[in-house]
C-alpha cells in the first residue's frame, strides 16, 4: 500500500465485530466467535447449498441494498464469490478496482470508506495486504455500515474459514473426534489461521500444523495445535488434510535452505502419502492450486478431494454472512 | 488521448443540450441553463435524498434502459456514483474501461459511440481529458441517445456543479445574499467552473475566486466573480468555502514560484482561518481530499463540513438527471 | 498465454457442441452446423431485433441464471455485447478480467473453469488467443455448463459469423444466388473463417477471398471459396463486400513486401471501387475499423454500409444463443 497510513493492531476485534445483542455486525475474524454463532452461520449457509448442476439458490432478501467490493489486492475467486452472493440475494453490487484510481490519487483509505458510506453502501467487502485494515475501517464507519474481511494480510480470511468448516461438517456431520492436518506455509497463511480458529471453536482437538521450520507458526499463536515439520506425523490417521497454496516467491527467498522440488518432495500431498491417513480422509485446498507442487494433480480431482465443494460452499457462506449482518443492522 | 481526432470548440453547447421543448436532452454544461431548469433538477434530486443510515432511494423508472459509463479518464467516485444512480433506477449499467481495449486498437471515439448506440444504449456517461469531447459526441449521436458529461478536461463537470448547488440549498434554503469563496487552482478546475456558472444562474452575486496568481482564471471568463490571491479577502464573511483539490504535479511544474508547503500555508483552509468567515459558514470539497494541504484534516470532519453530504447528493443528482433526460427522449 | 498448458487440436468440435438431441449445448464453431440449426438461431435472433431508437428487446427468460464473461484477450465490443445480451434476459453477469488476477497467480485455465462451475455459473463466454481453448474447456465441463466461443485465435468467432448471416439475410431475404467477397488478411481472420463456414452452409456458392498473397488462406481450407489477390476480381458483381480489420503489426512484419499505403491502395474498399459490384451491394466490417485504410471513411457511414446493423444484430444473436443453449441444458 502506498498509503501513508498505518493500521494499529486492534486488541479486541472480536468485540468490535459484535453488536451489543451478540449478533455479528461486521465479520473481521473467526477468533473469539463462539460455537453457537458459528453454528448459526453454518446452518444458514447450508440452506443456500444446492447440488452441482441444479439452479443456484436465490432470494430477494437484499433488494435495495448495496454491497461494495473493495479489493486493494487482486482476486478472482473471492471477488467473484462475493459478487455472486450479493447478486443472488438481489443486492446492487459495486465492484471497485481501487488500485487503479483513488489510491493513485492519494486518497486515504478512510476517505474512500466515507465516500462509499455517503453513497448509502450498506456492506463493504474489503481485501487488503496490510494487517489491521478491516478492523481500522470498522472502527470508523457509522453504525449502519457493515465491514466484511475478504482477506487480510497473513492474518485472517474468515469467510474462507467458514467455508472450510461447512465443507468438513457436510462430510463428517460434526467436528468432535476429528484429526485435521494443515500443510504448507503456515507462517504466512491467513487461510490456516482462520481455519484453525474456527476448528478450535467447533471442538476439534487434534489440529496439526505441518510445515518446513522456516514456515512454522509463531511460538505464541495457535498454541492448542500441534506443530511438526514431518508430513508423515501430520498425516497419520488424519480425517482432513488441507494443503495450502505455496508462494514460489517465498521459497525463492529461502535460497540455499529450500527449493520447490524439495518442498514438493517433502510436503506435497499425494495419494500415496495419504495411505497414512484415516480411511475416510478428505483433501482440501483454498485455491488457486499449484498442481504437482503442494498437491498431486490426480488427487485434486479424485473422490477424496472436496476442493470444488469448498468453492460452492464459499458462495453459500457469503450469502449467509451478508444476510446475517444486514439483519443485525436492521435490528439496531 | 492517443486518438488522432481533435475536438473543435463548439460555440453553442447550451443550445445543443436542449430539446426544442426546452428540456435537457444531454447534460454538457451548466453554462446557459436557466434558473427554472436548474431548480427543477434540484427539486427532482431532493426527492432522492434520504438521511444517512436510511435505505437508499430507489425506483424502477429506468427498467429496460441501458446506461454506459465511458470513462476515458480513471475515476472511482464519479463512476461509482453514476453506477449506483443507474442501478437504483433499475437500469442496466455497462461499465467500459476504454483505455485498455478499443483505444488500444485505435478505434476512433465516434466509432465507439456508434457501436454503443447500435447496442441500444440510451445514455452514455462520458469522462474525457480532452476539451470538447462531450459536445462532439452529442453532435453525432442519434436523437434517441443522451450524453452526460462526467468531467471534461478543465472545462466542465456539470453534475458536480449540481450537487454543489443542492448541498448549498439544503443548508441555506436558497442562494440570494450568499457569499461563496472557491479556493485553489481555479485555472485548471472543471469543478470551479461548473460551480461558478451554477451559482451565478441561481442568483449568487458575491462569488470569490481565490488562488495564487499562477492559478488564477482567464481574464475573460467568469467576469461576474471577484478574483483575488489573498485568502483572507476571500474568506471574510463568506457563507460557503469550497476548497479545491490541488494537483501536486501542477505545483511541481511551478518550481521556484510555489511549493506545497507555501500553498498549504497561504491557501489551506483551516478552522482558524475560518474565523473570518460568517458564523454559519459551511466547508465543501469535491474530493478526493489531500488532507493537511488544501484543507485541515480536522476541519474536513467537523460540523462545518458538508463534504459527505456532497457525496450523498451526487447520487441523488445523477438519478434526477438520468430520469430527466430519459423523459425528454421519451417525449421526443 | 503464460499457461504451460497446450490445447490439442480437437477433431470433432462439431459433434462436441451438440447435445444428443441435435440441439446446441455449446457454441464452439459454425463449421459442421447444419442449415436447419443455423436458420433456427437466426429466426430466434430476429425476434430480438428492434429498430434503432426503440427500446431494446428484453425478457426474463434467464432470471436466476449466471453467465461469466471470461476474456483472456481484451475486448470492448464483444464483451459489452454479451454483457448486454445476458442482462436483457435478466441473467446475472459476472465479468472476469482474467489477465490481471488468476493467470498472474499461475492457476490453470481448467481450475478457473472448475471454480466457476462450482459457483453455479451456467454459461461461460470465452475469448482466448490460443487455438483450441473453447473446445478444450468444453470437453472438461460438467453437463450443466455451456461454453460459448467469443473469439478463438485466428480460428473461429461463431457469434460474429451468425450476426453476419443475420445482417445479410435481413437485406436479401435469403442466401441463394449471392456473391460475397471477403477482403483483407484472410489468413489470420477468425471473422472470415466463421463467415465462410456459415455462408457455405446457408447455400452461398460464390464466396471470394481477396487478399495479398501473404495473407491468403491455407491451401486445404475453405476450398469451396475462390481465392484471389485482385480486388477488382473479387468485387465484380458482388452483393456483399466484407472488409476485414487490418492489423498494422502484421503488415509491419512483412517489411519490404507490403506497407500500409500499398495495402490501402490495393485492398481498401471505397465507393469508387464498389462501382464494380452489384447495384444492391452492402458493405460490412466486424469493427473496430481503421477508417481510411481497409475502408473509406465516408463509405463506412453511407447507405451501403450495414456496419451498425451488424452491431445491433450482435446483441440479438447472443441473446438467441444464450436462450438456445440454456434450453438445451434444461432439457438434458
Amino acid at each position: 500500500m502506498q498509503s501513508p497510513e498505518t493500521f494499529p493492531a486492534f486488541a479486541d476485534e472480536a468485540r468490535l465485530q459484535l453488536h451489543h445483542n451478540g449478533r455479528l455486525r461486521h465479520l473481521l475474524t473467526l477468533k473469539g466467535l463462539d460455537r453457537e454463532l458459528l453454528t448459526e452461520l453454518l446452518d444458514a449457509a447450508q440452506q443456500f447449498v444446492t447440488p452441482t448442476g441444479s439452479i443456484a439458490a436465490r432470494r430477494d432478501s437484499l433488494r435495495g441494498r448495496t454491497i461494495a467490493n473493495l479489493f486493494f489486492e487482486p482476486s478472482t475467486r473471492t471477488r467473484a464469490s462475493f459478487d455472486l452472493a450479493g447478486k443472488r440475494l438481489a443486492a446492487d453490487v459495486l465492484n471497485l478496482d481501487v488500485n487503479t484510481s483513488s489510491r493513485k490519487k492519494g486518497e486515504s483509505i478512510l476517505d474512500t470508506i466515507y465516500t462509499l458510506q455517503a453513497m448509502h453502501v450498506d456492506v463493504m467487502v474489503v481485501r487488503d495486504a496490510s494487517t489491521g485494515v478491516p478492523a481500522y475501517i470498522a472502527q470508523h464507519v457509522e453504525d449502519h455500515v457493515s465491514i466484511l474481511n475478504a482477506g487480510e494480510s497473513d492474518i485472517s480470511h474468515p469467510t474462507q474459514g467458514l467455508l472450510d468448516l461447512l465443507t468438513i461438517r457436510q462430510r463428517f456431520s460434526g467436528f468432535s473426534g476429528l484429526a485435521v492436518a494443515i500443510v504448507g506455509d503456515i507462517a504466512h497463511s491467513r487461510v490456516a489461521r482462520s481455519a484453525v480458529h474456527g476448528l478450535h471453536t467447533m471442538g476439534v482437538q487434534d489440529i496439526r500444523l505441518v510445515s518446513p521450520s522456516a514456515f512454522a507458526p509463531g511460538k505464541d499463536e495457535m498454541t492448542f495445535a500441534t506443530v511438526t515439520d514431518e508430513l508423515d506425523v501430520g498425516l497419520r490417521n488424519a480425517n482432513v488434510v488441507m494443503a495450502l497454496r505455496i508462494q514460489r516467491e517465498r521459497i525463492a527467498d529461502l535460497e540455499g535452505i529450500l527449493d520447490v522440488e524439495d518442498y514438493s518432495a517433502n510436503y506435497g500431498i499425494s495419494a500415496a502419502r495419504l495411505a497414512l491417513a484415516a480411511d475416510d480422509v478428505i483433501v482440501m485446498h483454498p485455491g488457486p492450486m499449484n498442481r504437482g507442487i503442494e498437491i498431486e494433480s490426480t488427487l485434486a480431482d479424485s473422490a477424496q478431494s472436496v476442493i470444488t465443494q469448498q468453492v460452492s460452499n464459499g458462495v453459500a457462506v457469503r450469502m449467509a454472512v451478508l444476510e446475517h449482518v444486514l439483519s443485525t443492522l436492521a435490528g439496531r
